[in-house]
């Protein structure tokens, strides 16, 4: 007998339950960047093991040289079926500024929508309430099946936000025990709300910060300008080039072993539809930067970036100062695509900088991560699996789109455990993930578990 | 009969006396940009309006719509002579980043150098220890001639390094009180610690705040990078055109009435026997920027400068983010010579951000300070006397020099008061002026304590 009216039944009577947890662990300040929180990164990991060790998990943490991964393992109600390895994060990016934010980015506030009611607290959809909605799922096999049908390995990490640093010694360790048939995972966007989506494509990233010193101290402008080498001047002049008049990226060999669009890609991304102009609107502009000649879901998921995402020297206070600092920082990320070496990119921006830096001053590159771009194959029986389900819950099919972000783990799983994903994400357009007021509209996690309990079905019925 | 032996005497007598006062002058912590500081600036002013009270002095604090200026007049012994105005200023530069000073920028702290002992703090040079040269030479002439000879007024301002915002309307409205024959600061430096100087030349400074905002939020740089107008990579782009390949700064009109050095005055420099080698390797450098056709001195003397004194935008915490940011800020300014309108400078830097400008992005300049270039008459009375006492204390002729620094108020004091200002500086190049560790050798006080008691005598003797 098909189980999913009551895994329906059973998600729909406890939609008020569903929120006060992921309102607990959204209290959590699990920012991974910020060694201050490494308390709170264990304490939401130890929250969790303990949600899944309710389900029938054998659940635990693993130590890591960073924060803990969260590593549980369920039977399964039939051990002959598919063994499933479900992927997510419970590290959120960092808050700040506070000050834009409407509630306080770590007290979870509920308000009202254009589609119903949201939670807005930094993680509501990045990564804590996507996690959620295969928990839920989980816990609806639970009520009604005692767990899952399928055979069950959970990882979820505490370092995605700062590029994953030790997940793949960690994967590499344990492969023996992950062994499993494909991985699922959560963290990507729907097409739009009544839209679902399958992301079969993931830009990479390259995260790296430039430090140019030149002189041995700070110098008052008067005395020593026209003479002393700046290094904010230079800093600019460095990062000004990266890119031409067309918004290529002028880094040599950037663009090595970046494929060219297939016809029916293109085609299948034209007839979605896709408006820039609404895009961008919504955020207060009118006018795409990036590569002149491609369009826009190609420069958002197909083509490679090159953002300052800070930078800093010199004085930022109140008022005036005539100093010309010894110092200039910036973090320069990449965003990658298939093809592309992220190795190759990071030497390819040290020849950059170096190309630029005169005798006096000196540049040292930290890299904070590597990840390939990739492509997963749209045709797999897991695939059509998540297109089934979700085609039943929404009523309408799922777009295969791509992503211009990065979830790096997807080519770890690849390359160390030999898995693909089924990007199967519940996030929207306006979620504002990584901003101030970031949210999840309780519609996308209910919605979001209902088809995460239909996949299972499905694979169920073989 | 010649005062000069007794003056001499009475401040030989009095040098720990001398450093006492300039340590709990130092010990007030006036920064005049920081808006935490104010009554420390008040305090700074009272204390030395006191100490001019002591010394016969009419002393009284005026109010402006920032920090007060201390302003006293004596009438001197001998009402026939020129009057003379000494300008100083009580504020110091912000003492951030603290962590780099040996001892606390606020605790005042002797020490020995090579050439005697030095006194570390913010201010022990730029300008209270150089107030105190020709306050204690007041005090000299006050104890063995009831005051100095020639009437005196005293101008000590509380917001040089802030650009003097209010100080232009001040000398208008009290132009009749202030009017005097000549005007005496010490605000600049000697040619090296055995060769006094006068400064002859200065240059002006623009100081700006360039804001650049674009989307109306912070934006995720996966989702939104190769569409979305990044207002760092734009700053970045923008400021990093300030200069041609030759070191020639690209903003329109901005060279417009500079002038050529005369070749008297080249010769004149080249004199000197500058070494830039010796200049930069110092600070740690080795090969000088600036417009690669002109000299060294004369680049630092005789040519504007840009230089970004302070650039920040997006994350600049640990590790990384990957985020888009919605504003970048840098704080610009330019060094002028005699010729520059400062005015249209600002307008030209205007037009040069605007017309790299997109459409998304909105650009707003805030101006800190506008100064003139100047250049003093290297031939009255006034600097023949100087001339002379600077020859008799330190035994050989003082070097007539430019400075590459600015002081805006030797152009509003000829403009507003129509006087002319004799630059008689004790500074030295290693006194990291602006810079963390800032000290003033206490040699320098002395013997310029002695050559501003030595200039009343001469101008005394007619």
């Amino acid at each position: 007998m098909d189980p999913t009216p009551r895994l329906i039944e059973a998600l729909d009577a406890d939609r008020d339950g569903a929120v006060a947890r992921l309102t607990e662990w959204l209290r959590i300040p699990s920012v991974s960047a910020q060694p201050q929180h490494a308390a709170d990164c264990v304490r939401a990991a130890e929250w969790l093991r303990d949600q899944l060790s309710g389900l029938g998990f054998t659940a635990g943490l693993r130590q890591t040289p960073g924060h803990p991964v969260v590593v549980a393992h369920h039977p399964g109600t039939n051990p002959a079926l598919p063994r499933l390895l479900y992927y997510g994060h419970y590290d959120v990016q960092p808050a700040e500024p506070f000050e834009l934010w409407t509630t306080p980015a770590f007290e979870p506030t509920l308000f009202e929508g254009p589609n119903g009611p949201r939670i807005r607290a930094r993680g509501a959809v990045d990564d804590k309430g996507q996690v959620m909605t295969w928990l839920e799922a989980m816990r609806a096999w639970h009520s009604i099946a005692g767990g899952p049908p399928c055979p069950v390995t959970v990882v979820v990490e505490g370092e995605e936000e700062v590029g994953s640093p030790n997940l793949d010694a960690f994967l590499r360790d344990a492969a023996a025990e992950l062994a499993a048939d494909v991985a699922v995972i959560s963290d990507t966007n729907m097409w739009n709300a009544d839209t679902p989506a399958l992301s079969t494509r993931l830009r990479g990233l390259c995260y790296v910060q430039l430090d140019i010193r030149a002189a041995s101290r700070d110098l008052h402008s008067g005395m020593y300008g026209g003479s002393a080498l700046n290094p904010i001047n230079l800093i600019t002049r460095i990062l000004g080039e990266l890119h031409d008049d067309q918004g290529r990226i002028r880094i040599p060999g950037f663009y090595d072993g970046v494929p060219e669009l297939s016809a029916e890609q293109r085609a299948a991304w034209q007839a979605l539809g896709f408006s820039e102009q609404d895009f961008l609107g919504e955020i207060g502009l009118s006018v795409p930067v990036g590569e002149k000649d491609r369009g826009a879901l190609e420069r958002l998921w197909a083509r490679p970036t090159a953002d300052i995402n800070g930078i800093w020297g010199g004085y930022a206070g109140v008022g005036s100062k005539t100093v010309i600092a010894a110092e200039a920082h910036a973090k320069v990320s990449f965003r990658l695509v298939p093809g592309q070496d992220p190795q190759k990119v990071v030497d390819g921006f040290r020849a950059f900088v170096t190309a630029r830096l005169p005798a006096d001053a000196k540049a040292e590159l930290q890299v904070f991560g590597l990840g390939h771009g990739i492509e997963v194959p749209a045709d797999s029986r897991f695939i059509r699996a998540a297109q089934a389900a979700l085609a039943e819950e929404y009523g309408r099919p799922a777009a295969l789109i791509g992503c211009g972000g990065s979830i790096p783990v997807v080519s770890s799983l690849k390359t160390l455990l030999g898995l693909d994903s089924v990007l199967m994400g519940f996030g929207l357009e306006d979620d504002q993930v990584h901003s101030p007021d970031e949210k999840f509209d309780l519609r996308c996690l209910h919605q979001g578990a209902r088809s995460h309990a239909r996949l299972l079905a499905k694979l169920a019925a073989g």
